[in-house]
């Protein structure tokens, strides 16, 4: 389709990562994802490419770089347009971007919280991340997809998220699937797509990296 | 133009009600602006227009809500296409979004945290706060806006947050014109236009705020 060279700076278990890969394959565009060493080895071009956070993921077109992952899924919609992620109208676009916001600000420091937490602390995270969850389930409603019938911003935003999900469950002792069944089923149903099962890593392996993140915090 | 109703909730010296009162000005859009009395006696339009942070600004166009002051933003923008606060270039916008969305994260939080603090801690955040501003005059470069030479999205997002320096430079003890003196010859060309000046709150009005604040935090 285009002679563009793209390359993504990856980690396996990043759902911020996970975004980008899911977002070009929708696209159907071509790309290099190359692994970073994220625990002390850095690459060069990483730490050029992305001097204010230093963090992936980063995708690069034709060199050029791009930082943030839902700013990497609207560079992605917007450079190759089709099928596109967002509907045409203004008031809808700015719906999505607002949930596509507060899952950025929410979900994924929440669901941390539960691994990190003992106690009082993590029955507080739980309840916590348990309300971020229904307030999704909310905004989802009775449609498939966050943006109606098709799979679109929303859920490539939220999707990669749920690859963690396990993990929580299994520290928090509860299923999202008894608290959120809607919610659930929209998970089931993002699973079937080519491109999320292609790139949304087994839960259990989340769970045992996880594990590995507790030990050097010194939880375990 | 339109017969739009446009409606904004509104705080007068929210940086983020006023990235929306210049936006709506810039695009040359009528609007009724509703302060808030946000101290304990919030609107029933407010809660129930934004259920999930009940914060300012909220913009309503004909009943329709818009919350996150940088969503706000960027719906005007698509709303009211001219003259556009973005250019086509999705690159370009990538960019424009990195340094919005840097400016979110990081600006206005740094700032607080001068006029919260006290000695060690206050130098802390004093040098934090500049290192940020920095960053922003690196991206700014010798351009005469963030996007070039046109005012336009990310001039709309960092320049009602300046309107709190005079502040900071007081309990911080320093000046950002000797600090960042690009940064600052901006702050002075974005001043001279009209939407600008027609909605920065005078900064020694947006200090006594503070001052208040801080009496409110027990901090005086």
């Amino acid at each position: 389709m285009s002679k563009d060279e793209v390359i993504l700076l990856d980690f396996w278990v990043s759902p911020f990562a996970i975004r980008a890969k899911i977002a070009l394959e929708e696209k159907g565009v071509e790309f290099e994802a190359r692994e970073e060493d994220l625990l002390g080895n850095k690459s060069e071009l990483l730490l050029k490419s992305n001097p204010v956070y230093k963090k992936v993921p980063v995708l690069l077109r034709n060199g050029k770089p791009v930082s943030e992952s839902s700013i990497i899924v609207s560079f992605i919609d917007e450079a190759w347009p089709s099928p596109p992620f967002l509907t045409p109208c203004p008031y809808e676009r700015s719906v999505a971007r607002f949930w596509a916001d507060f899952i950025d600000k929410k979900l994924f420091d929440a669901g941390g919280k539960i691994w990190r937490s003992k106690g009082e602390e993590l029955e507080l995270a739980k309840k916590e991340f348990i309300e971020i969850v229904k307030l999704l389930e909310g905004a989802l409603g009775d449609k498939d997809f966050f943006g109606g019938e098709i799979f679109g911003f929303v859920d490539i935003i939220a999707i990669p998220l749920t690859s963690w999900f396990y993990a929580y469950e299994v520290f928090g002792g509860f299923k999202v699937e008894n608290e959120c069944p809607k919610f659930s089923a929209w998970m089931k149903r993002c699973n079937e797509r080519e491109s999320v099962a292609k790139y949304l890593p087994d839960p259990t392996k989340v769970y045992e990296f996880v594990c590995m993140m507790r030990k050097m915090h010194g939880l375990e």
